[in-house]
């Protein structure tokens, strides 16, 4: 089996570059904007201002061949580098604004290269 | 854009079928096996009795179509549905034990449904 990911929209961050953007997991105070095409922005109605949100995004920047980061020293799987067999990375948001017609999501704590594609939306674990 | 996910391996777990399985987001107490096939296995090695994991899978029987859920509703995005664009899921684990050379990893908390592909492993956001 292989499948076929397709993107929902992308987001735009501070970062230009996947070096400028944050290390995966650290809890950032930046803010973007997750813009969702038309054809699924039935999906995002019910977000408001301070919900958490768990952005899904694809590193399409990296390198899906990397199994040892660090030196070797560890596998990637007990790692968050987004270079790993399929670059999912996923980053917990907080909801400052939504705008339904224009598909905008706009929240604080992006560590996302800008542009990256967002595959997915979801609410946090409790 | 579109990119090709593929699977790291199968996750084995006691629910024969999705309506079967425990809903998305919710701790269980069942335990599982996600096995790693032999080309990704160098990058499970750190793992442990203990740790958390977070196991990202593939809903392959969910339909793609969905939008609206809850009878229209609710957006998908703000629910841990797995019928939705990208049918990519997330439960976190915790490791029961380690077999790198069998490419095992048996864990505590699992929700798949019975072989869904695994698409990834990460540790948890602190």
């Amino acid at each position: 089996m292989s499948a076929d990911v397709v993107p929902i929209g992308r987001v735009e961050t501070p970062f230009e570059t996947t070096s400028e953007a944050p290390p995966q997991g650290e809890e950032t105070a930046y803010c973007g904007n997750v813009r969702v095409d038309e054809q699924f922005r039935d999906g995002i109605g019910e977000f408001a201002h301070g919900d958490s949100v768990v952005v899904v995004w694809w590193a399409d920047r990296a390198d899906r061949d990397v199994l040892r980061v660090r030196d070797g020293e560890r596998g990637v799987f007990s790692t968050r580098s987004p270079a790993r067999p399929n670059p999912i990375c996923f980053t917990e948001c907080e909801v400052v604004a939504v705008d339904t017609d224009d598909g905008t999501l706009a929240v604080r704590g992006v560590d996302m290269a800008d542009g990256s594609p967002v595959l997915d939306l979801k609410p946090p674990l409790d």
